[in-house]
C-alpha cells in the first residue's frame, strides 16, 4: 500500500498516514490537489488530507476538491496537534526574532508569539518551514512544527506545546478510489446544492430529522460562478448500508438540484499519544 | 466620521470603506483585531472587514472576531475584486519569478500563476505585497494587489484582471457601537450554539421556516476548548423591527443554549465600476 499526503516528512499529515496506516510506503506531495491527483491516477493506494481544526475550523480547499474528484472517503483520523518552537542547534530563544509556519499554526500559538514579540511569517506548510531554517541557517528564527519535524531535520526544540489551547485536534480524511467496507461504527458524507428558495434547506435537513439521523457537522462553501448561493457538505451518524440512511439519501435526492454521496467510513478514532506527537 | 479597516492604502478594504461611507477620515490598521478594538475603543466610529469572498468563501477570522467584541453589524457592501499583477516600472512579464499577495489573491489567480510557472509568495495583505516589492526594489517579482494600490505607490499594471473567475465578490461588513437605525431592506444576522442532540439544527431552522423567513446563509465555527462543536452564524432576511423576526429570534432562543443578535442592516449593494477597481 502507498499512501499519499501534502508536505514534507515531519508533516502532521504524515503522522495522520501513519496512524491510520500503519507502516506504509508514503508519498510527499507539494499540493493537497497533487494528492487527489495521485490516487485518482492510480499512482497511490490512497490519499490523506486535513479536512478540519477543531479551534481554526475547516480546511476549505479539501472540500472543494473532495467535489472535483471522483473519489471516495474511506477512513478518518483526529489528530492530536502538538506545535513546538523549534530552531537551529545553539539558537536561543532571546535570539528570535520571526516564526515560520504554516498560517493556521501561526494563528494556534498568537498568544505565545505577541508575548515574546516574535513576527509570525507564513509558508506553506509547517515541516517545510523546518527545512527553510536549515537550508537557509537562519539564526534569528525559528519554526512551528511537530516534533517529528524537529528529528528528521536534526533541529532543536526551544520551547514545547506552545498553541493557546490544548484541545487542538486536526481531522483528517483518507480518500481512495473504491467506497470502504466492512464498517463497524459509520458515519457517512454527502454534498449537496439546493434551490434558492425558502425554506430549502430546512427541508433538506428534515430527511434526516424525521428518521432521527444525528447531523455531525455541516459546512456550506460557495459556488463558483454564482455568487451567494452554496454547497453544503454534511456529515451525518449511519452507513449507506442502513436502509433509513439510504432513504433519507434518496429523499434528499428530490429536495436537492445536485446530490453525491462522498463515502461510508469509520468514525475516526482520536490520537493523542503518539510517538511521532511526544 | 472615522473608519478603521485593516491593510495599507489601496487595500480592497479601504475601497469598501469609501463605498460605504464616501469621503470621510480612514484608519489604516494592521489586523483585523484592532479594527474592533479601535471601533469598541472610541477611537474609530466605524470598522469596515472582508467577510466572504464568493470565490474562496468566509473570512473565519472575522466570524470569530464578530463574536468576541460587543458590536453591531451595521452595514454591507459586495465589491467586485479585480486583481492585478504588478511590478516595478521598467519590470517586464517575462522577468517575474514570484508574485507577492494574500493567500486568497494568489488562491484566486492560481491558473494564471501555474500557467507562467510563477512562485506565489503569502504575505498579509495585497497592498502590503506591492510596498513590499517597491521597499525592497525586487525586479524578479510581482504583487497582486488592486489597481489603487499600484497608483498608491507608484507602480505599473503588467497585466490587469487576472483572476480565475470573473464573478468575484468580496461581501465586507461595517461594525460601530450602536444598532443601525432608520432601514429600508434590511437582513439579521445572528450567532447561537445548540444542544448537542439530534435534530437541534433543525429545529433552530423551523423557527424560521414556519415563518416564511428566508435564510440568506448558514456559517458553522468550532467552539474554542470543545472539538467538534460548532457555533452557527445565520443571516436571515428582514430586520428585528419587525414582528415576526423578532418571534423567530426569540423562539431560537428557547432552542439554543447561546443566542446573540449582532444587527439588522440594509443589505449591501453589489459595487462594480469604481474609479478605485478601474
Amino acid at each position: 500500500m502507498k499512501v499519499a499526503f501534502q508536505g514534507e516528512l515531519g508533516a502532521y499529515s504524515e503522522i495522520a498516514a501513519r496512524a491510520l496506516f500503519g507502516d506504509v510506503e508514503l508519498s510527499p506531495v507539494e499540493t493537497f490537489e497533487e494528492v487527489f491527483r495521485a490516487v485518482y491516477a492510480g499512482k497511490c493506494d490512497r490519499g490523506v488530507v486535513p479536512i478540519e481544526n477543531s479551534l481554526t475550523g475547516s480546511v476549505h480547499r479539501n472540500y472543494d476538491l473532495l467535489l472535483e474528484h471522483p473519489l471516495w472517503i474511506v477512513g478518518e483520523v483526529k489528530l492530536r496537534i502538538v506545535h513546538h518552537l523549534i530552531a537551529l542547534p545553539g539558537v536561543k530563544l532571546k535570539d528570535v526574532k520571526r516564526a515560520y509556519s504554516h498560517p493556521q499554526a501561526l494563528e494556534q500559538c498568537r498568544a505565545f508569539l505577541r508575548e515574546r514579540k516574535i513576527e509570525p511569517v507564513p509558508v506553506y506548510d509547517t515541516a517545510g518551514a523546518v527545512r527553510i531554517l536549515k537550508e537557509k541557517r537562519l539564526k534569528d528564527s525559528a519554526a512551528i512544527a511537530s516534533i517529528q519535524a524537529a528529528r528528521d531535520y536534526g533541529m532543536d526544540v526551544l520551547v514545547s506545546d506552545i498553541a493557546e489551547h490544548r484541545e487542538n485536534f486536526t481531522r483528517f480524511l483518507a480518500v481512495g478510489k473504491e467506497p470502504a467496507g466492512d464498517l463497524k461504527d459509520p458515519k457517512t458524507s454527502v454534498v449537496f446544492a439546493l434551490k434558492n428558495i425558502p425554506g430549502a434547506l430546512f427541508k433538506a435537513l428534515s430527511v434526516f430529522a424525521l428518521r432521527d439521523i444525528d447531523l455531525v457537522k455541516i459546512e456550506s462553501r460557495p459556488i463558483r460562478g454564482k455568487p451567494w448561493q452554496y454547497m453544503f457538505y454534511l456529515d451525518f451518524e449511519g452507513g449507506m448500508e442502513e436502509e433509513r440512511c439510504r432513504r433519507a439519501v434518496d429523499h434528499l435526492g428530490e429536495i436537492a438540484t445536485f446530490l453525491r454521496v462522498l463515502g461510508s467510513y469509520d468514525k475516526g478514532r482520536e490520537v493523542e499519544d503518539w510517538p511521532y506527537l511526544r
